[in-house]
């Protein structure tokens, strides 16, 4: 794929208002591969006072986004699971890295890791996706 | 539980400040059961224009924390499963209910449902808890 | 579909050479519906003496073999998670039950219990298939 | 752990007569890693020719087991998530390996990879146990 497609994909995937709202941050996107980052604010926080299960889960399933629709055909999650390993407290820096494991002809396999910047493993996530025949940019 | 205690921990669960900030509310728990509820927003759209998988995730979260927090100790998730059968238009009015199938002397095993308001199922999810000493009231 | 060829389908999938050497009967076959049982006898017990995994997962993959290929085409399984609820003893009959929750134009979603004869549940799991557009009956 | 024990652990784990009926060996155990091996038999193959996914799963699960019951005290599973990534001819031998990922006081986190000799992967699974306080060796 021309980079130049590849830079319009991941501005397209970047106009993401619900991580916007969560405060994920899109940083890179390669062909099979995502990553995104998010800092543990209050607002990510659930009634324990540990991050919600959700704002980890959301960061795991954008990078996830990046990576599944890395190669321009529009690609729709069919099943995540998520494994949560250990919590972090406020202000840990928390980074998603999406990898493709294998691409078929419909399918998309997909292993996601949440670290610390300090690497220790917060979260595992397996991931599937149907990969439809429509294209993410406007053609033309 | 006496029914007040049970007032408590539900009062306790819903001051949940990421929940709110993406719109969840709590709306009922039961031991061994909660529900959620969330209107489909702009706010909770993913690049392609539709709901994000972690909008519709952090529904089900939400209702299973009520559902494993519901016996009163601290449950901390371990493993969830969600798969995505639909998308839902925004101005849906989406609800999660989690159901306990087994109570552990441990672990606690939940099915969850997203559905609309019409029934039709959006997402189902499977999860399993480890279940903690810790009371979610503080003693006394 | 013709009942002719819904018996046709049925009779196919039961030739199943590791469902037999497991000891797992197909039982039933509607569309989008699975039933499969089999007994825990001493070849179904891991190392602990309680039934392997393996082996409680097999009969749960058949039933979903089942449901996922009653239309006609040939399904793949893409995702299964499975939990595991509680442990059965030497002589327990389990029944495993496939329902289709969803069909889509590609992808097949489907949440498998199996269950004792009393109806004390053992394990869920929640699948999802690929549909290819090949037919399991030999055309003609 | 004295090498002794776990010599006898990996013994004990070993006899395991579900295991041994699919043709699946034990090949290695290690603190948090096991690794099971079998080949492609006509006995492992479904109705459509190609190996059962519950052969695969048992033989993911036996790796697992390994793992999981590595450190000497029983453990139990939880929930395992198998993605089918490919399917393996007749006569392929297949590998699986299992990594811990984390071992926490009760919950152990774990990566499962079935592989073809050749290396190429044909599904991936994570799974949680319990791990319960009673050892695997009788006391003495």
């Amino acid at each position: 794929m021309p980079s130049q497609a590849s830079d319009q994909i991941f501005a397209t995937l970047s106009r993401d208002p619900f991580a916007k709202s969560v405060g994920i941050e899109y940083q890179e996107m390669r062909p099979g591969y995502g990553r995104t980052a998010m800092t543990v604010t209050p607002q990510t926080l659930n009634a324990h006072g540990i991050p919600h299960g959700g704002a980890i889960f959301s960061l795991a399933d954008s990078a996830f986004a990046a990576a599944s629709n890395s190669h321009g055909q529009v690609a729709v999650a069919l099943s995540m699971t998520m494994n949560f390993l250990a919590t972090a407290p406020l202000g840990t820096r928390l980074v998603a890295e999406a990898q493709e494991l294998r691409k078929g002809h419909r399918a998309g396999f997909y292993q996601i890791t949440v670290k610390t910047e300090a690497g220790d493993l917060i979260a595992v996530c397996q991931a599937v996706v149907h990969r439809k025949k429509e294209s993410i940019l406007p053609a033309g």
